[in-house]
């Protein structure tokens, strides 16, 4: 008994059907004796066929117009499911985001949350009315429409339990928690019952897609424990709060990244900053680097190898061009390249988790080309080809138990 | 040089092209110096389409969360013009109903606009924008969204020119105009270049199907002109206004409405007050009664004939049975009947008129069953199979010189 806030994707109410499936989940914890706050996104493919739309009159629409008209999309969605909790017997009453409150910065099409005015939700749940919030949207200082950024209902979702000090928050998506590695990859993965928030960032970052990261950021900062369970299959998820129980592993998870572009610079002369030179070229262009490695050559010229997400390596290359007065064929860029990681809190503690990795690696004749390590990660850098054999590796010898 | 609103319909903005036709419509009237601030309706079939994805999940769903479903209609509708409007070069910024200051009563889905606050629709006229506003819409004093009910457009727009004192308010349509008979049907019709608010209220009546009734009432409440022409054709419309020129004409033009059934109850006992009873339990049943026609027969017992909507015939049967103790054979309903009327303001000092009327009628053979007149009108009940030969028979009549 207490207040619940539960959070629905797109392809969760997708259709009739799946309406009626969470409208089936809420009312059932409503019966419970629960109050429930319940925020959804725009149903499946919606937000895009709207973009569609868009774009069909005019290539670059203005940001406010295009929050204007894809913010209509959650707002189909909490009248349905509104309608289907009716349907089954429970009073329920839906709420765009500026009528539960939501005021945001004024970034269309990003716009981050600067608070929650509660006092509307608040009186709905005293009434004991379901209230089902249109998540991913506010309104901004001139009372206009803004979006949070994809993924913003998970946003949505833990702001709302922070302001109303809810009793759970509860995400549902299409899998049942997070895993100790792609499910679908490695049957061997294990769900796991509860997980770091800090853990859950680097997870999230290293490709795990989850939860949204600056939901996660959220429920940190708010304190706020998240479940993260299926939509679907009504078994217990995973639990991402402070201090999280190991459950005698060494790491939470393992992860494969592909989105990774390897650039190497070569032959740069060795004056002394070079390296600041470049990193704040890349920041100035809003291009976050991830493994840096630098090293001297004989010559006593330097080389610098890093990496960017593959989008990102166009600009990259640029910015080296306007940092270094160098030859293009000392310049290269690989895309063929994938980031393994192993992610836990406890690995500061047993110095042998990177070694383990390593050996790994070595058994199954995997190069490794980078290395990058963090008080809760180490990452490697190898072929992209020998991606998914190096995660199977990797997990096995972490989890021997479960193979 | 002035303040214009202009008001398009959902067919007028179905798709991109159309859109983009509007948009145009609409930026050559701002270059030509004016302010302008255009309502839209949603496109095309959008609240058929969301009205059956409601009917997917909950056959008799709340108005409440019905009208939180449909408004999304325009939303949609008002971002996509403003992004039009924005490609051919001109300033836009849309609004929804309750951004444009739209106060509502509380009734879901039917409710009436009780005030307009002008303040952001004039601080976005003064900045020069085009203002795209959400037609039908607006929100009642629980700050939850209401719609005006279908054709509600026409009243926004109306609305907006009566709060602003705007100098023209021009309905968008795909007539282009109103004309003295249906265009399609008589292809000698007229087109009128004006017509009295009364006139246009008895026509709308009548089935002439161009403006929403309550948008000429509120028109004529705050003396509001409004211009009836063609999205698809440039060409000069109808005006709507308080006195209008006769043009040398006796009618404004002549209509049929088959949407009508005729009922007749005989053998009644002739005590006092039964018309009263019949008609205050109809009106108790929210039944509208058009034409009347009381007799007594030679036994002593009276006669009633009355008419009503069709949908109506069944619960005026009803009522009927409730009012009287009285056989079933004693009560006849027709639905196989029309009503042809002329309409005109100028008729009063034209005794002529109805005998004109009927005239033209007699010589075409066809029989008059009923007969009702108010100060602007005269309608005749006929068998539907003559209504087409009537109305082309009577307009023949009233303007000789187009034939």
């Amino acid at each position: 008994m207490g207040l619940i806030v539960q959070k629905f994707g797109g392809s969760s109410v997708a259709n009739a059907e799946r309406v009626m499936n969470v409208a089936k989940i809420v009312t059932d914890t409503y019966r419970e004796g629960n109050d429930v706050v319940v925020v959804v996104s725009a149903q499946g493919d919606t937000t895009d066929d709207l973009i569609d739309k868009a774009h069909e009159i005019n290539d670059h629409p203005s940001k406010r117009e295009m929050d204007m008209l894809l913010t209509s999309g959650e707002q189909i969605s909490i009248a349905l499911l509104s309608m289907a909790i009716e349907k089954l017997g429970c009073p329920a009453v839906s709420l765009l985001g500026w009528q539960a409150g939501f005021r945001t910065s004024s970034a269309y099409g990003s716009a981050r949350i600067k608070s929650i005015k509660t006092d509307r939700l608040r009186a709905e749940v005293d009434r004991h009315n379901i209230v089902v919030v249109a998540g991913f949207q506010g309104i901004n200082k001139y009372d206009d429409l803004t979006t949070l950024g994809r993924g913003g209902s998970d946003t949505s979702a833990v702001a709302i339990a922070a302001a109303m000090h809810a009793d759970r928050c509860q995400i549902f998506t299409d899998v049942e928690g997070v895993f100790t590695a792609d499910p679908r990859k490695i049957p061997e993965a294990r769900k796991l019952k509860e997980i770091t928030y800090d853990e859950m960032l680097e997870l999230a970052t290293l490709g795990a897609q989850v939860l949204n990261n600056r939901s996660v950021e959220m429920a940190k900062k708010y304190n706020v424990e998240i479940e993260v369970l299926s939509s679907l299959k009504r078994v217990p998820g995973t639990i991402v709060k402070e201090v999280a129980k190991m459950e005698k592993m060494l790491v939470r998870g393992v992860t494969k990244d592909t989105d990774v572009a390897r650039i190497s610079v070569t032959n740069i002369d060795n004056t002394p900053g070079i390296a600041f030179k470049l990193f704040s070229k890349l920041a100035q262009k809003n291009i976050n680097v991830d493994i840096i490695l630098q090293s001297v050559g004989r010559d006593g010229t330097k080389d610098i190898t890093f990496t960017v997400a593959k989008d990102n390596a166009v600009d990259a290359i640029a910015a080296v061009h306007e940092t270094f007065d160098i030859d293009d064929k000392n310049i290269t860029c690989a895309t063929n390249v994938a980031k393994i990681s192993v992610v836990g809190a406890g690995m500061e503690s047993h110095p042998g988790t990177a070694s383990k990795m390593f050996e790994a690696l070595y058994e199954h004749d995997i190069n490794i080309d980078m290395i990058s390590t963090s008080e809760i990660k180490i990452s490697v850098l190898i072929d992209a080809q020998d991606a998914d054999r190096a995660v199977a590796a990797v997990h096995k010898a972490f989890y021997p138990e479960l193979n």
